[in-house]
């Protein structure tokens, strides 16, 4: 049994972290400015990240633009219904090897590269949820295709799609799409920490698990 | 050429980013309550995760505990200078293969298992700054000895090291520890925006990191 719970129902966190959800009802007519895009990119350029690595690059688009465009042909059908509205479409990458140009960096290929884009796009939503905007990371996309259609180098992977933009109620969207508003109004699960914080042995609850009451 | 900044000159993000760096001078007289320890593992727990396969675990050790004392002793030599002082310990764990056990859980391994715990420990991180805590993460430690230590099944990886805990202003390690004091004190850098964030293709700046100043 793990916990649930409603949006907006607060959970106790810091309200960047409490307020946070994956929505699918972006704002088709809210504009994100390059000066903001860029605050958000410089989120995620201050992560930390193993030996400093900083193995991450991101492939950007805003709504209307070329790359925007392009990308929303690669969405799987379940994303095409909502993120092609969202302000701004970004491809998630990390160097999965070794850089093997004349004037490749220094820097070689870190384990930990996977682990640090997700670090970095962490940051790039909390960063956007004080500016009052959402983020919506995905998977189902053609990421050969990607690969393909942005030229990207062997020695990267493209791993994620990450919307971005402003939310609306759901209750805007009931009568168009009441399917996607499901959807939107399903409730949040997770695991209880008892089962994903241990101490002394791994699978052995940590004190700090048990509900105070 | 990068971007640098020196601690704690601010960069213009949320207070809650913009204040993180990966210090080395915690506090050893700190204790960190088993119920705020709590409250950072559950901004772990509603972090995103590719299909909400949540495929994170961690071990936490408090200072003085068994954990912790056994950690330590698995910690590099450049480790061991300052991450024993932290609060708590923990070891950040990914699912990489399927669960082999009858009773495993249905969810089948992830591709994003190492990238999602990145999220949940940032997510740990934001968490622990709300409340006035830092968090420094790092590798350097047994990562097969810990692997045996806590008895960690074979579809699990052991990633990342986790410090957490109050810091102190780098001048009280002046006279006791000068080459640590040292590292603090180092200027922090980062990869300009435009060598990973593209448009159009892979590898051509976009146009939002173009400095508009």
């Amino acid at each position: 049994m793990g916990w649930t719970r409603a949006q907006p129902q607060p959970i106790g966190l810091t309200p960047l972290l409490d307020r946070r959800f994956s929505s699918r009802v972006f704002d088709p007519d809210h504009v994100l400015a390059p000066a903001d895009l860029r605050t958000l990119l410089t989120a995620a350029q201050w992560a930390p990240s193993a030996g400093n690595s900083q193995p991450w690059a991101f492939l950007v688009g805003l709504r209307g633009d070329s790359t925007h465009t392009r990308f929303v042909r690669l969405l799987s059908r379940g994303n095409t219904s909502w993120a092609p509205r969202a302000s701004a479409l970004l491809i998630g990458l990390y160097q999965s090897a070794a850089d093997p140009s004349p004037d490749g960096l220094a820097m070689p290929y870190s384990d930990y590269a996977a682990h640090d884009l997700g670090q970095a796009a962490a940051h790039l939503t909390v960063q956007a949820m004080s500016m009052g905007l959402h983020v919506h990371q995905f998977a189902g996309f053609d990421h050969q295709a990607a690969a393909t259609e942005f030229e990207v180098p062997a020695h990267f992977t493209v791993a994620t799609g990450i919307a971005i933009g402003q939310i609306l109620p759901v209750e805007t969207i009931d009568a168009d799409d009441p399917s996607l508003a499901d959807r939107e109004r399903r409730l949040r699960g997770r695991k209880p920490l008892a089962e994903f914080v241990f101490g002394g042995t791994f699978g052995s609850p940590a004190g700090c698990t048990r509900d105070p009451g």
